[in-house]
């Protein structure tokens, strides 16, 4: 009876893709009467124990027995999704896997053991179908993610997809906390740009796709990029507020197909004035790191825990031992002495003056113990001319860091900047392809 | 004495331009023995009272007198700058305005009237100098924004700058704050993508600056554009999460040299699952705007006055009035008769089904006492094919809303989505245009 009740309520008759929003304005008057909703996060966690709730969300699992009708129902909110126990006399043929649900009743302490909590529904209203044949994720089937990616509008309803989207949603989060606290004014520096930064990256060029209407007038007065970098903006910035970063979408147009190149990606950069050695960097470095990573495993514990056991299994050992210890560091000299005195044999020169490869840096990290190493003061030559001269010798450096972290390499890089003029303008001298920079200063 | 000690470690000596990073690791040596070092914001409030503290900035004034030296130091931390007193034996040539400095004395009391603490020096270190007559800035002078303007690398050492960029910090935090403690997970959709939106927007096409190797391969194999809006990626989002937001840079090629139009500018998009009215979508607005409202006055007061007293007098009235009540909600057919019986004469028409107007829109929200108005169930024609609905008649609307507010006009729109898929299909065909939305859903 109540059932059909809900039935006669629903306008809404949905494929798999098309979704679950808006009824009609009798509706609203209707469910203005109706019981507080929760989150799924929050009712299996037990919050409103005993109260009378409504649940919103997509079925991941339907089991009618002989009394009794199991529902799992998952709304984004946590990787769990809520077991619902119903009379199945609620039994409905649209609840199927992806059938988009709202469920009212009890929630209570549940007598199984997989889950603490559980929800004793008096209503189940499929607000949305799904046809079983169409969609194509199975009950208890994992897929491959080769399967899911053909499926873009509907793979974020994945375990890994959500997870993994969560917890970029933390991280995201963690990052602009940590530089909040740290009394740094986040900048948002422009992603159509004049200036390239180091003249290094593979660019994007941007025009308007159709050609304005007076003959000959171009939309931008100079040629115009999609950002490598905010680097040049964050210097001006950090001229006036001393602690400036900026975290947005970065882009290089650069011919790889590889795990690591992205056309785009997001990138956080940081500027600090009044630094007086690479430690007030490495600081910065290690302190994000830890208080990221940290706030991550904090919030999307569940999340964090899928990938460990499917994606990457003994991990969370590393994790772990990375949070534990502060992080060594290594001078490029010292590092070079590691591996020239390592037995492996690297396929790229060990040199003094030559590039540490990914080889290096993963060597590196695994002989300081598997934890994030910092590898400081390279060769001057091998740095931008920005980066401070140590004017040491007979080998010549520059205050350059790289954060080096087990299974990547480099995660993050910066140098203390050369602010002696007479030393900037005979560099810029040498390398003449470093000198439109300070003329491209208007474009900021 | 001391103070040629200073001198001795400084290695900077620099232009306006070059900053203030960077000594070498003796320094560092040297500096771990130094007071802890405090923001200007901290110190002006206050923190630290009687402690040795070292503060670090911008000298905004000197005055020398005969016994004393009086300087302002601004570190961006705050609008306020912090008064150092000093005996007049640490007076030195290169403290001019916009010079680099670095205080260390006893945060103390004031016995004058202007600021309640100052700091007493017993050293002051000039990290960097900047030549007073290259500054483009003079003590005490205001100047116009159409000057500071050509000096983009210096603007954001001016108080209008600098309060500008603290807002928009402090604003962009509470807009992530709003939907981070509403249960909403943040998705950065791309920037670079194959679709369109509502193929409304004048486009920016992304294409690599040089030719890849290969002859004839193209970077991506469809023409790839810079984004107008992340909704689709969205709506395909919220199915999986209820409800997501995201907030970032957006991009139109409308050639229009007007405050409104920005080839490049920064906005909120957010989808929610399950609602049931446009009150689901209201509420999502005014709460969002209003707690955006609300921590900006609370954590950027200085810098709201600052516009308030010079920029725009007597709007702080109109903030407060924004804040004190609900926004009212009229449907665009009370609008209507609002506008039509209204004494003013506007240049466009108000006939129902013309679309409202800025010079419309500003006379509904002085209609409706200078405050925030929603305006809902807009004509059914003018709204896009996937705006839901009402199926109402003879005047046939649909569940769209705009939020207009004072000084601006429309801030924010929303509908719900038509969920109906019959509604949908035919809706399609009659809007030819619309067909190739469903075909791009693989650009996600």
């Amino acid at each position: 009876m109540f059932q059909s009740a809900a039935k006669t309520l629903s306008v809404a008759t949905t494929t798999a893709a098309t979704l679950t929003r808006g009824t009609s304005f009798s509706i609203r008057r209707y469910c203005q009467k109706t019981p507080a909703t929760l989150r799924v996060s929050e009712a299996v966690s037990g919050a409103k124990l005993g109260a009378n709730v409504k649940v919103q969300g997509w079925v991941r699992s339907v089991r009618p027995q002989k009394a009794n009708l199991f529902l799992h129902v998952n709304d984004g909110s946590s990787l769990q999704s809520l077991q619902v126990v119903a009379s199945s006399e609620l039994d409905d043929p649209l609840l199927t896997l992806g059938s988009a649900v709202e469920v009212t009743g009890t929630l209570r302490k549940s007598p199984r053991q997989r889950q603490p909590f559980e929800l004793e529904a008096d209503r189940i209203h499929v607000v949305g179908d799904c046809d079983p044949v169409d969609f194509p994720f199975k009950i208890k089937e994992r897929h491959s993610l080769e399967y899911i990616r053909q499926f873009p509008h509907l793979r974020c309803r994945t375990n890994a997809f959500s997870s993994l989207l969560r917890i970029r949603s933390e991280a995201t989060t963690a990052v602009h906390s940590y530089f909040k606290e740290n009394g740094f004014v986040q900048i948002h520096t422009p992603v159509i740009t004049s200036n390239d930064c180091e003249g290094a990256g593979e660019l994007f060029q941007v025009e308007p796709s159709s050609p304005n209407n007076e003959e000959g007038e171009k939309f931008f007065s100079v040629p115009a990029f999609l950002t490598v970098s905010g680097q040049l903006h964050l210097e001006v910035m950090s001229g006036a507020f001393s602690r400036v970063y900026t975290f947005g979408p970065t882009f290089r147009a650069e011919n790889s197909q590889s795990r690591r190149h992205l056309a785009e990606f997001y990138m956080v950069e940081a500027e600090v004035s009044f630094t007086q050695s690479l430690e007030d960097l490495t600081k910065v470095m290690e302190d994000m790191f830890r208080s990221a990573t940290e706030h991550v495993l904090a919030h999307c514990a569940e999340d964090v825990d899928l990938f460990h056991k499917h994606v990457t299994p003994g991990h969370r050992d590393t994790v772990d031992a990375m949070l534990k210890n502060r992080f060594p560091v290594l001078t490029y000299s010292e590092a070079i002495d590691i591996l020239n005195q390592s037995s492996q044999k690297f396929a790229f020169p060990t040199d003094w003056g030559c590039d540490l490869q990914t080889e290096h840096e993963k060597h590196l990290v695994k002989h300081c113990g598997n934890i994030p190493v910092f590898v400081t003061d390279y060769p001057y030559d091998l740095k931008p001319f920005y980066a401070r001269d140590n004017l040491d010798h007979p080998e010549h450096t520059a205050a350059a860091v790289d954060l080096l972290v087990p299974g990547v390499g480099e995660l993050c890089g910066g140098s203390l900047r050369e602010e002696r003029l007479d030393l900037l303008k005979a560099r810029l001298g040498e390398k003449k392809e470093g000198v439109p920079y300070t003329s491209r200063l208007c474009a900021v």
